[in-house]
């Protein structure tokens, strides 16, 4: 039975190695590449805030090129989050990532699912509807980042 | 005489600036950006050419996944090389991309349209077709760092 057990956690650690050493070649590529994909987002995903905010004059075509990039850019990070990569380089992820896997998920998912919604909105060209759905993005980053990314 | 000169090019200052000054708060944010994005780009060519040059066993949808993001990311960095953005953080873009400017559009004009044809050729699912638009792409990435990055 002990062997039994043994056995299928090193199963399972090899299962929750595989992704993160088949895409990236060390964890440090990993990192970069998650806050390099998040920054990008970020940028886009401030154009959209500032115009929400009244910081800069609305422009819907503006709106609508940086939410589709931000929908777009929402998909990536995740991947780089693989097993092992919780340290590696400087990062601002916290341990609870690896061991709170489902509740990490969840946010990730919340994200693309706003942003694509978020992305809906800017094609209305409206700027109230751009006001919400911004709100509701950006409280999703904020609830992820609350839980597991160090101040 | 001389002061329309001035004005011209207090003006065509002005417009060269406006850019990367709209869309970035400062340039290091622009040099983060086109960093960023060129990593993201980069670790999803990658494993194009992994399976491309034998490194990587072939897998049409991986291949078709990673060249779209690589066709998207394609787009991105050129904004973030502004006037005013050759230096406020540690850099390898070479001056030359400020006084040849037409020249470093040509390249990343190159680069979206290779991009584009990989994504294509990777939609076939033919990995000669793969190898083939890589091989050109690839090639257009060499060019443009030979001529604008630092060794």
């Amino acid at each position: 039975m002990k062997a039994l057990v043994a056995l299928t956690l090193a199963a399972t650690a090899l299962t929750l190695c595989a992704p993160a050493s088949a895409q990236f070649a060390k964890p440090e590529d990993a990192i970069k590449y998650r806050q390099s994909a998040l920054f990008v987002m970020g940028q886009h995903f401030g154009r959209i805030g500032a115009m929400a905010n009244g910081r800069a004059p609305f422009d819907a075509k503006v709106a609508q090129d940086n939410a589709d990039i931000v929908a777009e850019m929402a998909k990536l990070p995740w991947a780089g989050f693989g097993a092992g990569t919780d340290k590696g380089a400087q990062t601002k992820a916290l341990p609870d990532i690896w061991t709170e896997q489902a509740k990490f998920k969840d946010h990730a998912t919340k994200l693309e699912a706003e942003s694509v919604k978020l992305a809906a909105a800017a094609k209305t060209g409206n700027l109230d509807n751009l006001k919400t759905a911004f709100g509701a993005t950006a409280a999703s980053c904020k609830a992820c980042h609350d839980s597991f990314r160090a101040k």
